[in-house]
């Protein structure tokens, strides 16, 4: 939710919504630069604060902006209610800044419905069982939503946002990108984990496991965006259905490491013990006996990813580590894949006859990965959206 | 509570106190401006929000600035926790933006203590029994700390504010006044309900009627401050306390009101209807079966009240209402008077011996009130101040 004129754009798209006879419940967001503000607010205290209280703090962000959309919707003489995470039912675990949704208790949402109400929920955070405010993280929004639409066995759960849907690539990379209508889930998840930035993992996730068709919209056209949903018939025709990229990463390789049983295990154990989440990782054939051991992580994890590989390469007796922060990841996704043979060597070709060198592979069932010089990104998604013909 | 660093301030004053020995629980205000501005965002929206959601808006100032207390705390090596009105168990009824409280579950509170913790509670605010949040109207915070003294049974309970204590009369006007050390419930209340702004006064009759000393300290020195307790009998001594004094109130005068039963009360029962609270009320001798009838009321009220009266003077047949809003309210207030005649003497010598005019007196068994003209009311209170030697 952004400002004032925002909030009141909102509230005629929930009007809308309400007048063609639908129950409606609402999960905002805080507004634009809340969370930011609420964040530096508390940095100026301390750069490390106790977790349970920063979000004690950001959790009321998001009470403010549904507060407010009520005071609209009652304004405009429609009977609207606003509930905290905790008021709606909504149990997480104790993770704090990062909880997972348990279970959620609808019960009070359900009665306000039953009274006509239109009711106004906080994304973002929830309650523990003892009691304590928790956040979901970023863009937790999203994923309150779909959990929220899951628990009631809604129709449907649109999210509002900047865009107004779903493209085959990043519009402002590639000029003639097309706004898909329709997408599985599944596609939809590789591409949000690849780096579209439409919607959150989880909230696809969610809405994946409880069958809960997405809309994505955009909050200021009436256009009607893209469905997430079920994959039928129709979808698996489509080879290709969207590129996604991402700078994000950094690669650390492990040089001429000793090819014996467990090595990799000591390294990726100590780097998981740190909550580093490590995404592709490749091992070269083994000569003489020894290996070079290449893998990705978050640029944010760099440093620290670094200093952990130092020591585990040590241990291991590798001969070094060398780092590069200059790579990105240029992905394709389509359910068709798993029918067509011959899209990896299309991939490679067309990256090839632009001379782009391929740093990293890495594929599953209905996407293909591929870690390029960072220089080649905008490059790389142009000329593929053009080979698959993704435009039409 | 006003900036970060005002935080910080508030932070080392409870780590003092906690080095002492003492269990402390830390109740407190919004930032300075916090509520004023999301008040203006509701307003953006509409001049007359439910209250219910405005509740649910502005309840989040006060929230920002205990988790940010509880951080700062916390980084300081401190165990502190932040709790919500409705997480320190306060219920209130369901008068929204002015609630009251009707009880404290403390049992949280005791817990975390137990567990040397520093339990920081966001004052103005609690929870209906159907589990509403509600705030208690502005200047609350004062309200919430002495009512969760009073349910912890607590030794003391301080108010920490811009001012350094409870003052003779208002030093802006008063160059010698003098910081009160001890002063009782009674007095303290009349003096606040008679216009000094140090404290609000339900703070004070919650604690008058829980026994809870109640200490005015500044934030900002380590002056001893202003004790408010029980009256002893070293306070009867001193005949005048303080002085008071008030210029948001305006007269309303009903001209030649016939002198029969019922008829003040028509008047009065119609103006408390709109729920408009009448302060001074004065009746002259009838004449002819004639009388007038005065009464002051709050400024803000003069508008409406003069349409009421107006009416009601039209239905009794009065010759008709003239209001006066250039008028101020000084008070002097002390338990001694209740032991010495001739205090009402000095006062009206007083102000005479100065050329001012008195439009109105109300006394009770320990203060005395005048209505004089607006002009002189600076004056007024310098004058008395020095007759009854309140410098000394």
């Amino acid at each position: 939710m952004g400002n004032i004129d925002r909030i009141k754009y909102v509230a005629s798209r929930v009007i809308e919504e309400k007048e063609k006879g639908n129950d409606v419940v609402v999960v905002v967001s805080a507004m634009a630069g809340e969370t930011d503000r609420l964040i530096k607010l508390v940095k100026e205290i301390t750069p490390e604060p106790n977790e349970r209280d920063m979000d004690f703090v950001v959790a009321t962000g998001e009470q403010v902006s549904a507060g407010l959309l009520s005071i609209t919707l009652n304004s405009l003489g429609y009977k609207a209610v606003s509930l905290t995470g905790w008021q709606a039912g909504i149990k997480t675990d104790t993770a704090f800044t990062k909880a997972r949704i348990l279970d959620i208790n609808v019960q009070s949402i359900k009665e306000y419905l039953k009274n006509g109400k239109i009711v106004v929920i906080t994304g973002f955070q929830g309650i523990t069982e003892t009691g304590e405010i928790t956040t979901l993280g970023r863009g937790g929004s999203d994923t309150s939503a779909v959990a929220i639409a899951a628990a009631l066995n809604a129709d449907r759960c649109d999210i509002y946002t900047d865009v107004d849907g779903v493209y085959t690539a990043d519009p402002r990379i590639v000029e003639n990108a097309r706004k898909i209508d329709e997408i599985s889930y599944e596609e939809m998840l590789e591409l949000a984990s690849l780096g579209a930035k439409v919607l959150q993992i989880r909230s696809v996730e969610f809405a994946m496991k409880y069958k809960v068709p997405l809309r994505v919209r955009c909050t200021f056209t009436t256009d009607e965006g893209t469905l997430i949903k079920e994959e039928d018939k129709e979808m698996e025709k489509v080879v290709v259905r969207g590129i996604a990229h991402n700078k994000n990463e950094a690669r650390i390789t492990v040089e001429r490491v000793p090819d014996k049983p467990g090595i990799a295990a000591k390294l990726f154990e100590a780097l998981a013990k740190a909550n580093i989440p490590v995404d592709m990782i490749v091992q070269n054939v083994s000569v003489d006996g020894y290996t070079d051991i290449s893998f990705t992580v978050d640029k944010n994890d760099l440093t620290k990813a670094q200093k952990i590989t130092e020591t585990v390469a040590k241990e291991i007796n590798a001969r070094g580590v060398i780092t590069d922060d200059k790579i990105a990841k240029v992905s394709i996704v389509g359910l068709g894949m798993r029918n067509h043979a011959g899209v990896a060597g299309k991939v490679f070709d067309t990256l090839a006859k632009y001379g782009i060198n391929i740093l990293m592979i890495s594929t599953s069932e209905i996407k293909i990965s591929c870690i390029i010089e960072e220089k080649f990104t905008e490059l790389a998604v142009r000329v593929l959206h053009e080979a698959f013909h993704l435009d039409k």
